[in-house]
């Protein structure tokens, strides 16, 4: 996509009195979503594919916002001949509800109030994610997606697409997923939760218009940078080495390069995402558990999709025997599935950066399934 | 030691003008160092053995403080008939300087100000912890050590004393240690020490007699214990399991056992430990890397001790893979070294918390140098 210029649309929906139910029983509208499309959808309509972004994400996945030097976030793998083939297919990203990037969150105007919802927006779950982008699919004319796709946060919404809206699914690329989050996950989420809410401008989220969070927000995202990477992509990208300095400084400013690093990260962040964003949508990922009701083999015994599931030898945040306890399960059911462990350094982010191995995995998958579902 | 109330006493020091010269070149003085013993001192003082604690021990490792109603932090291992039995052994351990805990530290009163150091104490490293210990066990009059021992950062100290002092040691006992920080490792410590400095009660370091940086101070320790547990200890001991509530709480109070057990690390760590003396000694640890001159294997060249390596199979945080390049090092140099790898589910803490494979491996290895070394 990288000679393309793209623009974010907007839908908004669940307008008052049809407002929608989350998870939690809340009842809540209007919501909007932005999304972005990239290729043309077919005719009959069938050559679409919704992928879900990761936590800190957006809709921006491919090609370039006007005047921007960097592409969407998954840009090596959706465009012309690339594994998400837009000569072929019709891309559909949207922004998820809670996030902070043009979808209704905390950050967005409470209709009622004038004033940003702040922590008075719902907790919402992946569950509400994927319910609200079915309204998205359905405003878009489309009766069945092709495929569903997504890597980390945006694999737990393939997941409970594939589960929820069975007939809508042909296929479900699950990368870098899970089928719940655990403890260390959760514990990993609360410090970062803590770093923020402990930040006295935090101001229980009431900080639009005012000085914001910085320093827990920087804190929080060193602690995610962190479990993104692996410890051997951090030590052959950074190792011991100096930062702007010849030898070892004996004080408390930066000595090495991965503090200096892990800083830019930290306050980059400030600017380009909503702290309360990120609790509601870290809050989120917590709570999924496909497990808690009735046990994973049942909470997939519905599954039609045919799947492919992918995961990173060195991502310790979501390990892969997560993934291989959900293919087994899935096989239980029958479940067409394929799984694939691709061998990388680089963690968890690997499904943002290992783009050769997962191409071609993608690729043939699709192709597979276009070539069945016709 | 269960039975034995046992009480702390202080070594002082490197008074002007016998300061001593710290590794970053600064010179520093008064020293005092809190020191515990357990045992009996034989006639020709050839039974002594030196512990060190990891980074917020102390000098209490046995025993019971009077009124106390938990022993010291390795009392499972030092006691009579224990793994360092003090029917045979002459235990002592030493809180380090740059602690909080008996030593010179930054909550320490500068003689020359009247005012506690703060951030104007001197950036300390593992060699000058290791130099000051020194000047204890001249001023106790033993010349030469049974052996030196310790976990995590008080495997560090050992290793060091063996490389440092080679004729003062018989043998050392390296737990869960490495030889060097990698970049996670300083990673995970840079986010804890900006966890702290980004409370605004650090104040620079001069929070003495005021409020305490006690956000900071949590938030840095809930990021410590899950680097001290295993993912597999965490999802044994927490799971999912809900804390105080029956179902989901859709809201930002704790859901997650896990959530309420760091909450209550982090607050207790509050009182326990100052907030300045962690910033010094994990910089110590930072520091730390044997390889930095001349290689590894030339900086274990003059190693004469007998030396026992123990890891432990869950531990991410100092990883087997270190002590193995650590041991194929001193191979090399001829250094009688016996390597094991524990398989345990407690991560780093298990050098605190799994005592029966310790036990016998410690006993029979210190069996066997006493022995030689009649």
């Amino acid at each position: 996509m990288s000679d393309n210029v793209v623009e974010t649309k907007y839908f908004t929906f669940a307008h008052k009195p049809n407002e929608i139910t989350l998870k939690s029983g809340v009842k809540f509208g209007p919501i909007t979503l932005a999304y972005e499309t990239y290729g043309t959808l077919n005719k009959d309509k069938s050559n679409a594919i919704l992928i879900f972004h990761a936590l800190t994400g957006d809709a921006h996945a491919a090609g370039f916002h006007k005047g921007d030097k960097n592409p969407g976030w998954w840009d090596p793998m959706i465009g012309p001949g690339r594994a998400f083939d837009t000569n072929k297919y019709f891309m559909i990203c949207a922004n998820v509800i809670g996030g902070c990037k043009g979808s209704t969150g905390p950050s967005s105007t409470n209709p009622a109030t004038g004033k940003p919802y702040g922590m008075s927006f719902p907790v919402i779950t992946i569950e509400d994610m994927v319910e609200t982008q079915k309204y998205l699919i359905d405003h878009l004319g489309i009766k069945k997606l092709l495929a569903v796709a997504g890597g980390s946060m945006g694999g737990l919404q393939a997941l409970e697409w594939s589960i929820r809206f069975p007939d809508t699914v042909h296929s479900a690329i699950l990368i870098a997923a899970n089928y719940k989050h655990t403890a260390q996950q959760i514990a990993l989420h609360e410090v970062a939760r803590q770093a923020i809410m402990s930040d006295p401008n935090w101001s229980k989220g009431d900080y639009y218009g005012k000085e914001l969070p910085a320093n827990g927000m920087a804190v929080s995202r060193m602690i995610g940078h962190i479990t993104y990477m692996s410890e051997r992509s951090m030590e052959e990208k950074f190792g011991r080495k100096l930062q702007g300095k010849e030898k070892l400084g004996y004080d408390f400013s930066h000595d090495f390069e991965v503090e200096s690093y892990l800083q830019y990260r930290g306050s980059s962040f400030v600017s380009r995402f909503d702290a309360n964003s990120y609790l509601y949508l870290s809050k989120a990922l917590d709570y999924f558990d496909l497990s808690e009701e009735e046990g994973l083999v049942r909470a997939l015994k519905g599954v039609k999709a045919k799947c492919l599931v992918v995961t990173f030898t060195s991502d310790w945040l979501y390990p892969s025997y997560q993934s291989k306890q959900m293919v087994k399960a899935m096989k239980t059911n029958e479940i067409d599935v394929s799984f694939i462990e691709i061998d990388t350094s680089y963690g968890h982010d690997s499904f943002l950066v290992e783009i050769d191995g997962q191409s071609i995995l993608v690729k043939s998958f699709l192709e597979n399934v276009a070539q069945k579902a016709k």
